[in-house]
């Protein structure tokens, strides 16, 4: 602080002019203001906002009723049913940190992460209580609570224990007994990196940054009022992207879905009317498989934010086909979901389809309420010139980053090196000042003293129609330092060898990217679908060592 | 802060997760990321966002080379011309409080204006340079730097000094030499209350408020891209509710507008595809009969957000005919402007247009990001039934009110009274929870032991046709303690006298809510319109004590 002027003296903060910032205060205007309007649908439940905020109420009683309270712990294990929306709001409501699990996870890695989090109470739906109960055998610490969240549409008469959702939610009152945080800066999430290397790591957010993201998500796509959002997007992935807040934000309706089903999806989006979804590529390409199979052109407008990676030129073009206007946004879970947008700029319109897709295929720009992003030299902290073709690392800064990984300072001291959250992506500017993502920063490939992309070396192997999947990493190499190698899933029925792919990569990219060696065979992927780079790594060094 | 958790240790504030909350960061997104689009017209210039960008940083330089730096007041005397604009980023820019003032204010309320914020330096349009010479005259204090902005399409001759903005500008190189504030809650502007009793009041605000009210704008308004916006409201009325910053964050642009002129609206609005405007009653009104006069429909939506006072059923109406859609909101220069937003509820479009001009009448609920708004009886701080009848006073609790008035503790104190922020308005709140505005608290009448608002009367009164404009206030009543007095004016040519006057309200009427005294003649405005009740009540006064 400077020092003191006129406007320091006699205008402190005090009740009626500061209020921590806490996407709880979206819930409580929805339920006053759209008290009738329908928040939650599922199958043929449907709940208004003052339903909803009476639920989220109720939870949040039986929270306190098992002795939860600030800075504990309380662990989900739930698909886009409404429970897991309704504690988005019930946990924080509480001063407590919701923790919601990848339901694709294997029982080990769901008890690392209980264990670490030292989660209290764990709502489980009772399809998963399989891996919930082995979970639970192979914690290392006390076990939580376990309420069990049956889900009518499925039948599953398997429960851990003997508490049920509906039923401890029927035995609260009505009342309204909570509080926003004291403080913005609480916690009010903890999501676990899904770990292509070691061990998850438990991002921390807190309430401040989920308020302004969930407000970003409205700028960033020009969210209208009246928004019928279907759940696509697992809300255990960042917290739906802060979505479930942005949704409280504007009023919004929340259409659940238990599994990404394209019959079912086409049938909730004509049913009502959805205009609004996300999803990585393959939730897109799913969508337009199915629409196109089935001739529906969706004749109400219907957008779409896609993820995750660079969407193919064939699902944009699938999309517009369809009548669905894509988005690109890129993000991390330390960053609360989308980071960047790739906001359409006019003269795009006049382009060719080609290069709108590839234009539109970059990850773009800051986020509105994100602060910045830049892509610096990691050794310099210097931006990169806006050429289209230095790499340097993305970086972020501002209020939309997490407080840090819990219990890990080291991570969190390094994460934050510089004044910049590190994304581990590398990325090229280009003239126009958007960034386009180029590799992970660990599988870069440094051949000769040159920069090697492996999703270059990707993208030209994927263009091979026989080639389902394919991952290219650094195999060491005596003269080069490093080469790229590949590992390559084929589609069923091919015979393509190794120098057959080499010389189809031959043409396509500079002879010093051209994989020196192909190996074929299935791809391991983590529980988010991502590929282990790291296992590829290893099958390297196993074989060169063997 | 409750005691210790795990989330509390090892996860503090630094550069890259944290920073202050300032529309600043909003240029600078705009000028990133929409550089080529128009964010400024005014006649026939027009400036893109990288443009105005580099105008606002050049006039910051030329702030700093006046030795203007944190804490500094800057004021401008100047309509909407691309100017005010500009200072609204630049002033902050630099850590300096902006000061707009009315234009059409007496040139001693200037100069108490100027010497009570210690402004040190003007930019003052050269229409208005004998008003400002002659509040320089009439200053107690050090006369601040005089920066003429001439007008081209004026052709004022006349300068104070001679120092022009153009020439300043054009000196100055295109640095960023600018940072955020160190605290989102220094301030960033100055505004003086109207003063319809007493002295000026100077309502200090601060970066994090005019960030949120920006984006509160946009969630309330439904703002999409590529919104051009039409400045009929002035940009010295509460930093024009914020929008020079809401135009930043989502990278709008601005029409500039000298002054309310219907047939320049009306070829603006075509000429630019205007969307949106903003204005009190009489602007609208304004717009509407200069349309229907010619014949005029809009093709292409507009929006426009009217407050001030409730909208006339005519004004709806009418506004409707020629394709304009209004929303009502209401709020205080203490507020930043809007802090409550007549919200639309789906089923209101069944209703008949007389019940949804009454229904869009109110002035409804809680702004998006304004955490709350209460009807409170002020003796107790207890809420008012819902019941459309009960009177209380409209409170406001948030992060979008000001920081308190500058050096002026007593007043600061008393309107944060009991942690609610007092706005002096009367309302009811009905089923809906919406609230409507009955009186100003000091203008409600107490006759018997009943409460009277003072509008409900001057309602009464105003439905003869011969009225032109009528004000209720209390009279001292030996019997009643106070009882109602009517100032009215008549439309030329009416003959009306007090005793048919009083008849007409005793059939509109409560008895005890009918004028005992009705005076004939014209009405004393404020600068902005008010009518200066403590007038008449002085008229009052004296005329009974002598």
């Amino acid at each position: 602080m400077s020092d003191t002027c006129q406007f320091d003296v006699g205008l402190d903060q005090n009740a009626a002019n500061y209020v921590p910032l806490s996407p709880l205060s979206f819930i409580r205007r929805a339920a006053a203001v759209y008290p009738n309007k329908p928040a939650v649908i599922y199958n043929d439940e449907c709940y208004s906002w003052q339903q909803t905020y009476s639920r989220c109420c109720r939870l949040a009683s039986v929270l306190q009723s098992f002795g939860i309270s600030r800075g504990d712990t309380v662990a989900v294990l739930l698909p886009n049913v409404p429970a897991i929306f309704e504690a988005h709001f019930a946990v924080p409501m509480v001063g407590a940190v919701l923790n919601a699990i990848n339901i694709r996870l294997d029982p080990a890695t769901v008890a690392y992460i209980l264990d670490h989090s030292r989660s209290r109470l764990v709502l489980v739906d009772t399809e998963f209580c399989d891996v919930a109960e082995k979970a639970l055998s192979m914690m290392e610490g006390e076990a939580p609570v376990i309420i069990n969240v049956p889900d009518a549409s499925q039948g599953d008469e398997r429960r851990l224990g003997d508490l049920e959702y509906e039923a401890l939610l029927a035995k609260q009152p009505e009342s309204q007994n909570w509080q926003l945080p004291e403080d913005e800066w609480d916690a009010i999430a903890l999501g676990y990196t899904s770990g292509t290397t070691g061990k998850p790591k438990g991002v921390v957010t807190h309430h401040r940054g989920a308020y302004l993201n969930a407000v970003s998500n409205v700028l960033s796509w020009s969210l209208p009022r009246n928004v019928t959002y279907l759940w696509t997007l697992p809300m255990f992935h960042c917290n739906g992207w802060c979505f479930p807040w942005t949704m409280a934000a504007i009023g919004g309706t929340s259409v659940c879905l238990r599994r990404v089903d394209a019959g079912q999806i086409l049938k909730l989006i004509r049913q009502h009317k959805v205009s609004h979804y996300c999803g990585a590529p393959v939730v897109h390409a799913t969508i337009a498989d199915a629409a196109i199979a089935a001739g529906e052109v969706f004749d109400h407008p219907v957008s779409g934010l896609i993820a995750g990676a660079a969407p193919p030129a064939s699902v944009f073009e699938r999309m517009e086909k369809i009548g669905v206007e894509l988005t690109h946004v890129y993000g991390l879970t330390e960053t609360y979901g989308p980071a960047t947008v790739c906001a359409k700029q006019e003269e795009w319109e006049q382009c060719t389809l080609e290069e709108r897709v590839r234009l539109n295929g970059r990850q773009g720009v800051t986020y509105p309420l994100e602060e910045g992003v830049a892509v610096l030299d990691p050794s310099t902290m210097e931006p990169v010139p806006p050429d289209g073709k230095t790499m340097g690392e993305v970086m972020f800064r501002g209020n939309i980053v997490m407080k840090g990984y819990l219990r890990n300072e080291q991570a969190t001291q390094e994460a934050f090196a510089g004044g910049w959250f590190h994304s581990g992506d590398l990325a090229v500017v280009e003239a126009d000042g958007y960034l386009k993502i180029r590799d992970r920063l660990k599988d870069v490939i440094i051949s000769g003293g040159e920069n090697i992309s492996s999703l270059e070396v990707e993208e030209a192997i994927q263009r091979h129609a026989d080639v389902e999947l394919a991952a290219v990493v650094a195999m060491e190499d005596q003269k080069w330092g490093e080469v790229p190698a590949a590992f390559v899933q084929l589609r069923a029925g091919s015979d393509l060898t190794e120098s057959d792919l080499i010389s189809f990569c031959s043409e396509k990219i500079s002879r010093f990217k051209v994989p020196k060696k192909v190996v074929f065979g299935p791809l391991p992927t983590t529980s988010t679908g991502k590929i282990q780079k790291f296992m590829l790594r290893k099958e390297l060094e196993t074989s060169s060592s063997s």
